[in-house]
């Protein structure tokens, strides 16, 4: 009940009934103790009106300065921070350098940053939550960091030390899993029963939701759409595995690759990204066969699950100019039958938004139980 | 509630209770009303005992004879029935085969098989529920044929057709979905949240559950693991793609590769699987290619899903003694991290296996509202 006013209210008690299967007055029920806790209200036609007063015509709303909550992205070089409000507006934002991945240090910076952020906005009375994205194998429900590649870490109880270091109650989740939260409920996943997030970048990872629900994997792995296989014979992958779509389009394949074509060993990926824009025909068609790989994942990714729409974002999407073509082709010729049907949005992600990700789980952790 | 009975039974209430969430109170009333109409019944620890009289540790039992079910798998050849109890038991079978693929003709022929079948049986009086599985499109909510490449049928509304011409309530499912059903209510699936189906021969196809639930993709297609692209700018697909695993995997793309490489355009398959059976070479390596492409294809599908389990079957799987060790390599090559511990059975199935899956269908529609 809650959470379909929160990703699509304003709406009605009528339509929140016919929308979760529940009666009316059982609509009433379930609202009563979000109202007196003062994070619904009742809206009139003509304004507001009292708690409890309405008619079940009356929409209901949320009441989105009822409480705030940060969320961090944690990256090899950055701490990126945000203060959101209950619908995961973002009303404060900050990045911190990150001058060492020592756990110690990584847990007072991220402290100090969160610290700062609802100072600046007196908003630490009405702050209890903390969401913390990272790339990697994290297990939400226990709060343990298993295995971060880029920080180098493994069993890490993060969530736990975040608790002590913040006095937040604090929630872990692999980042990628936690746009695709933010997208679920805030974004383009509202009201889609399956979608799927793709991110491109120095990692190409997804999430998958189908029916509603995040898929986690039996054990613990699922959306490696870098590691689906689609040149047999390809580049070999630090998985150990040949022929990945990350073997061919992740930021440094690409780079080696126009290092490769040019003989030029110290290109840089700008200088690279310059001249293919320029028209340097070689470059241009390394990141296009980078699009066509990524075409071919999610041609394989379409044709396995269906969903009703994908999110192609990350940033290795900020030269998807490069790309775009390419990944729209292959993945016209690949997919088949009405999966073609399937919307394919490919658009850039402000940093920001990882972090509003991170956000986005703190709100639904405080919601919905077993979310992780 | 009666689907942990059904699957896992015997079970006590107790653990039904803990199983579905429910309180045991909760169980004993959602009980009654089948072990009124004769579906479930109580067993005391030394035997039987009158309904109601049980306590919540006494167990609740199916009662498989309490009601029989027809289900008819048909193919472009023939038309293969069985009769099944409620636990999908088949206790009779039988095979027709299909002289003409126009509709009436189908009809009439699948509803003598039908008839024949529960009359030899004696089983008229309990079968109520008639299951159809066929390849290709298959509408289940609606009971239409979509689009049947086999039997060359679109928009064709079969289950209406069939009702009237067997009496009994026909549901209808794509065959692969089908086969899903019997093991996720019957065989391997029991008790897994997710788990995939992938049947190998003249298509490659495979259906996959998560979160206890069919994918059956928004715009309706999901499980085409067939049309997954593994070899860039490999053999062409009929589905108009380059590389699928079905344009290197199917029975005729087999064929069509053992031909070429033996340079004998009239080679039989039946031959070309006794030449490599005696190890011929070059033969088998045709077989082991087709093996390589499957395994990628299930990496492809377990980095991106994650299932507890894969079950491997469909005819093709007959010579499995030449595909399997390829199969099994790739796949562990290729299976990112984790995702490699998701078990890989491998297994022939018999053809009355796919009819059972069709009685399973319609042992589903008679009580999961909504299952279609």
């Amino acid at each position: 009940m809650f959470t379909t006013v929160l990703t699509e209210g304003p709406v009605s008690r009528v339509d929140v009934a016919r929308r979760t299967g529940l009666s009316s007055a059982a609509v009433t029920k379930a609202a009563r103790p979000f109202i007196e806790a003062g994070y619904l209200e009742e809206l009139a036609s003509g304004g507001r009106t009292a708690p409890g007063a309405g008619r079940p015509a009356n929409p209901l709303a949320i009441r989105p300065d009822r409480e705030y909550f940060a969320g961090v992205k944690i990256t090899g070089d950055d701490l990126i921070g945000v203060v959101t409000d209950l619908r995961a507006d973002v009303r404060a934002s900050a990045r911190h350098a990150l001058t060492g991945h020592d756990v110690d240090h990584v847990v007072r910076a991220l402290a100090d940053l969160v610290g700062e952020l609802l100072d600046a906005g007196n908003l630490r009375e009405r702050a209890h939550c903390l969401g913390v994205a990272v790339s990697g194998d994290v297990d939400r429900a226990s709060g343990v960091v298993r295995y971060s590649p880029f920080l180098g870490w493994r069993d890490v109880p993060l969530a736990e030390l975040l608790d002590d270091a913040t006095g937040l109650t604090t929630t872990l989740e692999n980042d990628v899993k936690a746009l695709a939260v933010a997208e679920q409920w805030f974004g383009e996943g509202v009201g889609a029963s399956s979608f799927a997030l793709v991110t491109v970048g120095t990692g190409i990872g997804s999430a998958l939701v189908v029916n509603g629900a995040l898929v986690r994997g039996a054990h613990g792995v699922a959306g490696e759409i870098g590691h689906v296989p689609v040149l047999d014979g390809g580049p070999s992958c630090h998985c150990g595995g040949r022929g990945c779509v990350e073997a061919i389009a992740s930021t440094e394949a690409i780079l080696t690759r126009a290092r490769l074509v040019t003989g030029e060993a110290s290109l840089s990926m700008d200088d690279a990204v310059t001249r293919a824009r320029g028209g340097d025909e070689p470059l241009r068609e390394v990141f296009a066969a980078a699009g066509h790989a990524i075409g071919l994942g999610l041609a394989a990714l379409v044709n396995l699950f269906g969903p009703e729409r994908v999110v192609v974002s990350g940033e290795g999407v900020a030269t998807y100019d490069l790309f775009e073509e390419r990944i729209r082709r292959t993945f016209a010729a690949q997919a088949f039958g009405s999966a073609a049907r399937c919307g394919l949005v490919i658009r850039p992600l402000p940093f920001e938004e990882w972090a509003r990700g991170a956000a986005a789980v703190a709100v639904q952790s405080l919601f919905v139980s077993g979310s992780g």
